[in-house]
């Protein structure tokens, strides 16, 4: 859960404080607070008990989706759904397969033959604690357990379950999320232009938060104008935030951030500061942060959860 | 695609001569060339071109899609659509869907974090030609398609799409085919009962199997007595198909098999000739294929299909 010392909102730069005037009454903290044990209660529900035989591959997808992850997604999804009208309890189920999504990527990324990371929010990695084996399956387990977890939102008029199976499978498959991460894997050590750089973000990071906003309005039955906001909104939010992830990976210890900072120049990986620059870097977030917000025009003060999200993102130092 | 030589039918065993009296005629060769056929090119169509960027997943992906396999959960899928009267076409996305979400879990339990295998169906396993990292992300990706490729299937009066993503996502699950690998992992070197050795290869093989042929079903739109029929189908005919692999690991040779021969033993794995001997294993998958039988009496002669590739499973020798 977010610590409330680094929800800094509009206090911590001058760019969003200019721009979210209309939100500077909107309690973050609190919000975020709510919906990440709402979020929480409706994962343990949805997943296995621990003891639920065999109890091995249970544990072992708990402890990475309770491993204290800031459920940024699940909080754009609840928050995406509130603002075309919709409640928090139509769009949990959607809510939670993302952070399932996110969970499994987590994991897989995670493994030796990948970015071989033995932490991650602090805690060892899943296949430090469970086996590589294991979490090859956990992270198998978790991606599967998204789909059936769509399966219990409620339809709307406008969008079928057919609607969100596929919203979902395109936004982490072969040409989205799992796209981004092999472009990662094989950026690494080689010279990676600002564009192929743009490529892999868009698609290791900003596909599922786009995902998240819209599989939110879809859930609250949005307009299809509405779809198209979030959209939009999801994916400037979504490269500000991985861009964002670059800086913090130099400017913060690995305390900071609980998993080992220094990685991405440790393993010669393409950044934005290590292309552009810091100072362009951090000008290019906030552009896009700004971007974002003007696309949440049409929803008026009931953006206002998502406007404050951005800037969190946007401001955050873990 | 498999060879005439290794389709003996009713030739090789008494036991199924005396079943199969009534689809004696039937040419399981060209049923299987036929669908095969179909089902490549079907499944050709739902995946992204080895052009299609970035190249590697996609060329791994495809790399064991088009392996050579004998398109076993194809043909039951397909063939259950016809026992209930429906078509081809109307069963193939279920079809394809459920041949990714088996070569996905081939490639994981190829890895060598699992059952570290380096051959395949004759060839190099998707890790030995693309590396850990990448076989990683191919399975997932494949995984994932998988629910993208069943959106594609026409929906019909009793089974929603909803319907359609529980039954793969529950099947392919933590407590189903995740299930059997996790425990057939644990038990290695282990002394597992009969009763343990049941339930992962219910898991591990007759899950997804099952899964096949109620898919198959739904996608004809079946009466909920023919799903029954369907499942107790699958069900026994996907347990006798791992006693039988079980049974051809001890007697084949790797060149025979395509994959590595004696591994069971070599891993002190349990199977149900290393706990109830070859000729009572042998016995079993004969009583289970002939379960298998009688539950397709509703079928009449449109069961025909499915009775053929029962005998065939049984009788097979690869």
């Amino acid at each position: 859960m977010p610590d409330g010392a680094h929800i800094q909102l509009a206090q911590s730069s001058c760019f969003p404080l200019q721009k979210s005037q209309r939100m500077a009454g909107f309690d973050l903290q609190n919000y975020l607070n709510t919906k990440t044990e709402a979020v929480n209660g409706a994962l343990g529900k949805f997943l296995p008990s621990e003891k639920t035989k065999p109890s091995t591959i249970h544990k072992a997808m708990r402890y990475s989706l309770f491993a204290g992850g800031k459920r940024m997604r699940p909080a754009l999804c609840l928050a995406a759904a509130e603002a075309c009208g919709g409640t928090q309890d139509e769009a949990m189920p959607m809510a939670c397969a993302v952070e399932c999504i996110h969970t499994y990527s987590l994991i897989h990324d995670d493994l030796p033959s990948m970015d071989n990371d033995d932490y991650r929010r602090g805690k060892l990695t899943n296949h430090k604690v469970f086996g590589d084996g294991i979490a090859v399956l956990a992270g198998d387990a978790l991606l599967t357990q998204a789909f059936e977890i769509l399966t219990h939102a409620p339809g709307t008029s406008r969008y079928s379950h057919r609607d969100l199976v596929l919203e979902l499978a395109k936004s982490s498959g072969s040409l989205q999320l799992i796209a981004g991460q092999v472009a990662d894997l094989e950026g690494e050590g080689r010279k990676t232009s600002a564009a192929q750089l743009k490529y892999i973000h868009e698609r290791k990071t900003s596909a599922l938060l786009c995902c998240s906003a819209r599989l939110g309005g879809m859930g609250a039955n949005c307009t299809s104008n509405q779809l198209k906001a979030l959209t939009d909104f999801g994916y400037h939010v979504g490269l500000a935030f991985q861009i964002i992830d670059d800086i913090l990976d130099v400017t913060q210890t690995s305390e900071q951030l609980g998993k080992t900072a220094g990685k991405d120049t440790a393993s010669k990986k393409a950044t934005y500061p290590s292309i552009v620059g810091m100072n362009r870097s951090r000008k290019i977030a906030e552009k896009l942060t700004s971007q974002a917000f003007a696309s949440l025009k049409p929803f008026k003060s009931k953006g206002d959860a998502l406007e404050a999200l951005a800037t969190y993102l946007l401001n955050r130092n873990k």
